[in-house]
């Protein structure tokens, strides 16, 4: 059901540090993300899925927006925008948070890197975030400067991205906590490293801070992962649906909260500090929640990646809607995530899904459906 | 120069009402716009430009979102957002606006609707400025609800575009006056229509209220323009260039101000109100700018639209960049915009363009090129 387009480029559509490299390396389908070309197939998204679970695979993700809140009230902002207690992090962690609005609908879900106390970056999925953390900034007089700095980082996933990162950076960059993250250099270049990802797989992030180097960080890389059979690939839809990684805009949006995913626990509810969207979902979890995202399993012919939004069904009453799905070989059956009044979120829950013009019967299970891999 | 890339779809490239319309139609390669997919090409630009000199062309701009600012302080939130003297402005008229950040530089040049004293959209170019919005309007407390509502543009232009407009919905909404709108009907379908454009030709836009009736609403339009030579057909570089309409994201970014756009009227610095970027605009203007966007011809091949910002010289020294160029069949030349220092901005200023590795000589212009349509 994935569809092919043309993609006319426009200078409001931003390459890649790394995209000549990405092209010559045979990338031939992009998404639009945060006004950049990220590159989301290669090969196929079986092919890509093999060499991201058994080697090493090489993302061009520059599209993950760096917003970078720097001053005074660096830490203020930061925490008023996110729903982690940004308070107890130390330089040098990294936290998984919720930016909401204030009717506690998520904006994003981003990575909070704190470089310094008065220093942090919020590593974006697709949206203006800039904007709402300016506007807010300036709005609630914060004595901060809010950018977009020159970061473009290259995700390095799989279970030898040990092995490849440790030769390039050594044993203290290899060996560091799940989500922690080390500044360093390289022949004179300034990097972030990071033990994060989206892929489900143990990996790292290497956020390149000079956009004119990237030709050489992505050739150093992939001269390093030639032993390890280190590939170019994409963000895997596959491994990161049975991960229970969600994907901003697909799995949520302005009118999904956090307690509707079931991540309370990423909500700071015991906080003394208050942030954006707080009120609102104080109240929610108060009252409960009307619909929770559950995954679930359907059989039938493979199914790629969905366009759209998918209705599911109980009793012939529309229930809820699929918000992302796709083939999954270790489970030679499709897998996804769907949006349902919590009545029906249940593991077990027969659920109907319209596809194709037929109906195919499925069944809803608990997300994750791979246990996660030992961080 | 310009390329054509696989674009693969997801829920978070949302598909426009008209989107299977536009499909059959022809439609062969898409700009991502505001988390949507816009045609950008059927046939060729040049082809589409002739549609829309001598007939008239229906655009899908429903990627043109609407940011709706409804409630008691709907007009305090839109002036403080926009540049232009919102509070002139009566129900049923338009304006061309930006809205600028803090320190003066423009996020988004749309076209504001007042429809009520307490209602208004800002029809935008690319960029989230709902989150903007909201975040402004949450933070000063002010009386409002700030979202994005189901409506979907399609423009009408071209010479014919009266005739059809004329014959779908009387001689009332065919004579309005430019930047003025009506709100109406069509068995039953709620419609706003608009003596707007992004084509520098006379035209209209039909702004659809209800997203369901995406496919109606094409086929009526196309059936009532088949005798005025009607065909589909994507913004057009050509036309807008020579016109000097300006492009969100090319022409202008968080960092060019409406003053180096040469638009200072269109910022209402003898306004008693307050707005966003006014005391930064009030300095600039004091000390002057420092650089400018001004027009620039050259010849030698015809170029395609550029997909990156092109540098030029003067006598070895890098003074600006290209923000959007393309070959005028008008002119026989190549035409653009050049952002540059102001002592290289004046008519007729000899400038080297760097392309393809060869260079070439362009002469700066005034903008517009073509002189504007009779409105």
């Amino acid at each position: 059901m994935s569809e092919l387009f043309g993609i006319v480029r426009s200078p409001r559509l931003r390459a890649s540090p790394f995209y000549e490299a990405t092209v010559r390396a045979g990338a031939k389908a992009f998404m639009p993300y945060n006004h950049m070309l990220l590159p989301s197939m290669y090969t196929t998204r079986e092919e890509e899925y093999e060499t991201l679970v058994n080697a090493v695979a090489i993302w061009d993700v520059a599209a993950q927006r760096q917003v970078e809140i720097r001053g005074p009230d660096a830490e203020a902002l930061t925490q008023y925008l996110c729903t982690r207690d940004v308070k107890r992090l130390r330089p040098g962690q990294a936290r998984y948070t919720f930016v909401c609005n204030h009717d506690g609908g998520t904006l994003n879900d981003p990575v909070l890197l704190k470089l310094a106390d008065d220093h942090f970056w919020l590593s974006l999925a697709d949206r203006d975030i800039l904007l709402w953390a300016q506007a807010v900034a300036a709005e609630r007089n914060f004595d901060v400067a809010v950018g977009e700095p020159d970061v473009s980082p290259l995700q390095v996933q799989g279970p030898l991205s040990a092995d490849l990162i440790g030769d390039v950076f050594g044993p203290e960059i290899r060996d560091q906590k799940y989500y922690n993250f080390v500044e360093t250099e390289l022949d004179g270049v300034p990097l972030v490293v990071s033990r994060t990802g989206w892929s489900g797989e143990f990996g790292y992030e290497v956020f390149l801070r000079d956009g004119s180097k990237g030709p050489w960080l992505w050739d150093l890389l992939f001269a390093a992962g030639e032993k390890y059979g280190a590939k170019p690939g994409a963000p895997n839809q596959i491994r990161r649906i049975e991960g229970g990684i969600l994907s901003y805009g697909n799995d949520m949006d302005d009118f999904v909260t956090p307690l509707e995913l079931g991540l309370d626990r990423l909500v700071q509810f015991d906080s003394a500090d208050d942030f954006i969207g707080r009120s609102a979902l104080d109240a929610q979890r108060a009252q409960g929640v009307e619909r929770e995202l559950t995954g679930i399993r359907f059989g039938g012919d493979p199914v790629g990646y969905n366009p759209e939004f998918i209705d599911v069904s109980r009793q012939g009453e529309t229930v809820g809607y699929i918000t992302s799905m796709v083939y999954s070989p270790r489970y030679s059956a499709n897998i996804g995530f769907v949006l349902v009044g919590v009545d029906h979120a249940g593991p077990g829950t027969q659920l109907d899904i319209i596809l194709d013009g037929g109906i195919r019967h499925g069944v809803t299970a608990e997300i994750p459906f791979v246990d996660p891999i030992k961080k």
